[in-house]
């Protein structure tokens, strides 16, 4: 936990409501931070429908393949995570070094080992002794309580500088319900899944395939749309669980009654996604970064995240540089279709370049009050047929080297 | 051209000799730096044969869409080349710029314009204006000499702490000769051509499309695989000129008869790559990786461009922390086949990892000497085929955002 706040952090943190059938805990273990919460636990009683999304690393964590081993159950009874050894990379002592974990909760918790999902984060590579974590569980299991929602969203940080959670309130089938989120994430994030960890509940009642599509569609516009350093994370977590129990006769992901339910989970996806750029590491300025007139949007992705991953353009945000002409290379080296001479730039709303080359009457003045600003706009039109896409990302200042050349130390 | 010198630069220069049939000039146009030289004229007499490699950038300056105009001639009397700004993203006045220029050249040596080619670095987005460069042609082309290679080689630097030349001698067809080359770069450099200006001669006698076969060859296993900050410029060139004027018979470049002089040219663009690298911007250490065990060549390639570009790998690296957890990431991100539970990773020859975790014995004090050198090797096995690749970056520091959010100011 960095001991400076971004100062792109919110100002205000929202108050997260109880979701019936889910109930917190937090601890210290010890293990890597001293004096501060390193420990959740998760109780859902009874047992909750769940959908994730998993890293698409090749080398994947301990509690990943946990994880995609219980998946296929649909439910969820418990949701224990650590912060501070990710339990990547530790061979067989470090699956059953998790095994141990969930197998302490499922105990605690007169549950299944096989509802028990689990995440960690933290360094690479160090082997994770169960001990401490394990002789905290019973009394986590005890004292859950419906309101430990910022305690929680602490408990999961590492080089986070502030707690990230969110609260929305919608109607699904015409019932009003609630969706609580806490995540965390400041390296490692990247394409195809933000470095992150997610959680999401909602008391809302789901099979858990309209649930796993719901969820992978919001991820898809929210966390798969964020980049930080380009660098994937070997633990990248999304869980949603719906705690509701009726029985439902949704018959599919489009049915009109889960239309509003949908847009607020794509919200709380985008405002969370959002909270993790504007907490990535030593950003100073949020970056947004809009592509149109791609040949689809699959191409104004690519073309999107190779100016929002560009070091020369993140350099040149953070010395409040509006350096178009690394714009410009950012999307002529994304290897998509581009026409050079049709190309056009905005910043901040004001045109720099038109037709392949600068803009009639730009004068760079124009733009120093937005570079001056937290929050930079970026389009480009690439001027070839009609795709677009929507990324962010942050800057790259001299604190991110700081943080990550003695993370460790 | 920063102040400070890079501390990975070579300790010696070497001399060049004369090459028959080239002559060279600088001069100063004042047009980005004051006082010192930014413009090199290489004269070619009688015209050289030509091979050449251009960026892939769907965003080329004017003087990449003249050089590829020219290219299939086969033949060229000049090389004009600036340093400053790159008349890239300039549009039709760029493109007329550029043009102008080449007359000149084509003027003042009495040779034709489609013979004459052109290199341009520096700033992307502004319009070059040719008059100061035009103004000093006629009595650069007086003035080349075949000994000004030195001053050359520092006439085309931007942000380059040091010259990058190099000379080799070799045989072809029995025959003894020589190999010339300048370089310049330090920034934008990338996989599919380091971002670079590279000029190579030779007084060697070969047909183009041998020429252009061999230096293919030596740019895949050279310039192609370093990386300073994953950037590809709008300007990537290596031009390779033969002024050797005798028949010819070779019948393919596989020729018994051009393999010292293929090895040769082999040795000279890794050698000017490496300086690349070892003036990556802010470096302070050069990192090689090779990684074995991937399902072929490319995606060992792959594999090895990912470490080299993964933003937490280069700043560990920069904090001379071994932290080998993010090595792990970055094989996981690449996206190609790896196994986890067989993967090993030596750094500087110390095994740290193997069958997929910490290895036996291993301890962090004992990689201590090699993380505080300049010189760091990383070694990958990812235990699938018979694949591998090598690759050069080089550490991510402080001085690279010192470097880059102010370039322009």
């Amino acid at each position: 936990m960095s001991s400076k706040t971004s100062p792109l952090a919110p100002v205000l943190q929202p108050e997260l409501p109880p979701i019936s059938g889910a109930r917190l805990a937090v601890a210290q273990t010890g293990i890597k931070y001293k004096r501060r919460d390193d420990l959740m636990l998760v109780v859902l009683e009874p047992p909750a429908t769940i959908a994730a999304t998993l890293t698409t690393s090749k080398t994947a964590s301990a509690p990943i393949d946990i994880c995609r081993h219980n998946l296929p159950g649909g439910k969820a009874s418990a949701i224990i995570v650590n912060a501070g050894n990710a339990n990547a990379f530790t061979g067989q002592r470090g699956l059953a070094s998790a095994q141990a974990i969930t197998a302490a909760v499922a105990s605690a918790t007169g549950q299944p080992q096989d509802q028990v999902f689990i995440a960690s984060t933290g360094v690479i590579g160090e082997q994770l002794d169960p001990a401490p974590i394990i002789s905290q569980i019973s009394a986590m299991a005890r004292k859950a309580a419906p309101d430990n929602w910022q305690k929680a969203a602490k408990a999961i940080m590492t080089t986070d500088t502030f707690e990230k959670q969110e609260t929305i309130t919608t109607t699904i089938n015409r019932q009003k319900t609630t969706l609580n989120a806490i995540a965390k994430g400041s390296g490692m994030i990247a394409p195809d899944m933000a470095t992150m960890l997610v959680f999401i509940f909602t008391d809302a009642s789901l099979p858990q395939g309209i649930a796993q599509h719901l969820l992978t569609q919001a991820v898809n516009k929210s966390f798969n749309c964020i980049t930080v350093d380009s660098d994937t994370s070997t633990s990248d977590t999304v869980l949603f669980c719906a705690t509701g129990q009726q029985e439902t006769d949704f018959a599919s992901p489009d049915d009109p009654r889960l239309a509003d339910f949908s847009k607020a989970l794509d919200a709380l996806c985008q405002n969370l996604a959002i909270q993790v750029v504007r907490d990535g590491e030593g950003a100073e300025k949020l970056i947004t970064i809009d592509v149109t007139g791609a040949r689809d949007n699959g191409a104004a992705r690519i073309i999107a995240m190779s100016i929002a991953n560009s070091p020369l353009v993140k350099t040149a945000i953070a010395g409040q540089d509006a350096n178009w002409g690394r714009i410009v290379m950012a999307v002529g080296k994304a290897g998509q279709e581009a026409n050079r001479d049709c190309l056009a730039i905005t910043i901040g709303g004001i045109q720099v370049a038109s037709n392949g080359e600068v803009a009639p009457g730009y004068r760079e003045a124009d733009l120093v009050p937005h570079m001056q600003g937290r929050d930079i706009k970026i389009a480009v039109d690439v001027g070839i047929a009609d795709g677009s896409a929507r990324v962010w990302t942050c800057d790259l200042t001299h604190r991110y080297i700081e943080i990550n050349a003695d993370y460790r130390s």
